[in-house]
């Protein structure tokens, strides 16, 4: 059994980096703060005696050497950036839990035949730069390497320039690297486990998302004295589709959910009708059908609301993954490991996506969950508790050695 | 007559301090551009041989003595700030125009009995610091001087310290000064005079308004994993809040508008289910009634709303001034100088609200307004002639003299 105490206080340790202001953390990704948060997982890795490798993405690879020289690693991670209010576990425990299995190794003093690389994948949150889980998009052949590198955030700073500025550009090919299998242990983010008392999640399938970014342009001008005929409010038209994404998602209870997250208004002003709206929808569905549905209803009446106002309309895919199975020998390894340890579980699927959900078209890949209190994350109030942390590990440990084999 | 040229040159000069990113301007209140503007003023007046006086609202009153060492001076001025995205006209005209009567009684020699005064009211667009025509509301005793140097923009720096920053904090009590009249200038920022033709718009009326900056209070959480049923999304109350406003308005067409110009989401990341916007309605009406019904009905209905989906609100009126009737005499000063002058002209309701809707309550006041293209304000593509500039301005020059007499 791993130790739950020294991942516990690892955690908490890194949650003093980029502290936010409600007891969570902005550590959002390629920040300042970021980068120290690196800094931070490098020492550890360092001194449980792994080599660090850096691509061209900045993700970080910590490898533990395995005792045939012939065989694949074993994957193990999952990201330590955040959101800008978010919680102290969402990644950080499926990275930290990985540094874990390493440490609790190297007590036992247990060499396994594959190697065994803990993984810190840059940019899951996709808050700064959409889409999420870029890196590890990329890694899987998803999108190319220049095209994440021009993502801008909403100061029109690139990611390549921030990931050059703080110091984590990587020499590495990205997706060079060939896995026998990738394990990611997280949070669940959503209410299941803890309303039905289980101890973990063994993840067999997650959501599929599609983000819609939506430019609605009208005229700016006055509040007061610009008739009401005359006006051209591209905020009535983001009204308008919100309500519209609600009742789409609504329509397919209980297998989507739809909301917008992000807008922002131009000029906002008090007394200026809105001229442009930016803003991005976020649909998901595990049913492929029904997430290609929602999409379709939205592109097919929101330009109808657009031109009941007089508004322009465009509207761009900044994100997107299909629905995703996971790989059926690393979830019975879970499940197997599970039912060994003697903790409650149940299959899952993912509300969330995650870097597994991408690494899963290139290696066979499998995701641990474990509960979170009231379902809560994204934000600052996230909570789980030691016993419920070190559960995940527990099975993510077991499920790794055994998949690296001693 | 004025010069028209010198105005127009003297109103392009100003628009390149503070040059916004389409032709128009952004001197907001109290920023450094606002203080480069307030200098570039000042030696104009000194050059006219102006006195200057700023009180400690940094309301700037530029005077030229008259004959009559009793009489009270008619003042005349609007504001030099602007909108994040304004045009070049909205305020500059007003205070530009009445110090283009100054230079065309240098020009001819004239003496008035009553000294003139020249004013530049601070922060009447109220973008940066709500509310609106601040100053002009100490001024006439409608808000507390340190109430107003207690206001905050959305980083939370006060109007009394940025005004002390960019040095334009005068040592005046604001309202000591007595006023025989006050006369404004100012375009129309609605299409009306446009579309009939007219040279001249005589304000007999200004509309009332009310500003209710609302807060809706959910909880943040994952927009992936958060089921449909368990979420707080003030994201969507803020929308179905935009259409109750929308549809208040429209159920009292054509004597009444409404929208919101101002909204902030928080956290505002596409993941994230907003869980706190704060956003400002704007409703106006020239009829007291309407106004204070539009107000009613939407206190009675946003929460049942906010009920509805699960989330706090919070309603606070942060700006407020009921219709104006404007002073009888001098509206019938501006109606004669523009029948005098040959231009055609109508009476017209103010759809903005101004610095003279509040000198009203404590001064004989009226206004003067002139066409502009398209109806169109607070716009960087705010435009108007040189011919309406002049036309405007003549009526202002002859109803001011008129009334300070020779
Ligand atoms: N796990 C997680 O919150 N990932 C961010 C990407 C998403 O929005 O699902
Ligand atoms: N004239 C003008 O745009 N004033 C700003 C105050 C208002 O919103 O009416």
């Amino acid at each position: 059994r791993i130790n739950p105490d020294r991942l516990w206080d690892s955690i908490h340790e890194m949650a003093e980096i980029g502290p936010g202001v409600a007891g969570g953390n902005n550590r959002q990704t390629l920040t300042d703060e970021d980068g120290e948060g690196r800094a931070l997982f490098k020492r550890w890795c360092e001194a449980a005696g792994l080599e660090m490798g850096l691509d061209k993405m900045g993700t970080m690879f910590a490898r533990r050497e395995g005792t045939d020289p012939d065989a694949l690693p074993v994957y193990v991670g999952s990201h330590l950036d955040t959101q800008p209010t978010g919680g102290r576990y969402d990644g950080v425990l499926g990275v930290l839990g990985g540094l874990e299995v390493i440490r609790t190794l190297n007590d036992l003093g247990i060499k396994t035949k594959h190697p065994i690389v803990v993984t810190n994948w840059t940019n899951e949150e996709g808050t700064r730069f959409a889409p999420a889980m870029l890196a590890s998009g990329v890694f899987a052949g998803q999108h190319e390497l220049d095209w994440a590198y021009a993502r801008q955030d909403a100061k029109g700073k690139t990611f390549g320039d921030e990931l050059k500025r703080i110091g984590w550009l990587g020499e590495e090919e990205v997706g060079a690297r060939k896995m026998h299998a990738f394990f990611e242990l997280h949070i669940e983010q959503g209410p299941i486990l803890e309303a039905e008392g289980k101890d973990i999640g063994v993840v067999t399938h997650g959501q599929g998302l599609w983000w819609l970014q939506v430019t609605l342009t009208g005229k700016d001008s006055h509040t007061g004295s610009t008739p009401m005929p005359m006006r051209k409010n591209a905020g009535l038209g983001m009204a308008r589709i919100t309500e519209l994404v609600h009742e789409i998602a609504m329509s397919h209870q209980p297998a989507a959910v739809g909301a917008i997250g992000h807008c922002d208004v131009y000029p906002n002003s008090r007394n200026v009708i809105p001229g442009k709206v930016v803003f991005t929808i976020d649909f998901r569905s595990p049913d492929q059908r029904t997430l290609d549905a929602m999409k379709a209803r939205l592109e097919a009446e929101a330009p109808k609301i657009a031109e009941e106002l007089g508004l322009g309309i465009e509207i761009e895919a900044v994100g997107h993954f299909d629905p995703v199975t996971f790989d059926e020998n690393c979830v019975k390894a879970v499940r197997e490991a599970a039912e060994r340890l003697g903790y409650s579980h149940r299959d899952i699927v993912s509300g969330a996506g995650h870097d597994a959900c991408w690494i899963n078209r290139v290696a066979p890949t499998a995701m641990v969950m474990c509960p979170c209190v009231d379902g809560l994350s994204h934000n600052e109030a996230e909570e789980i508790s030691k016993e419920w942390a070190a559960a995940g590990a527990d099975v993510l440990f077991h499920a790794v050695v055994e998949t690296a084999g001693i």
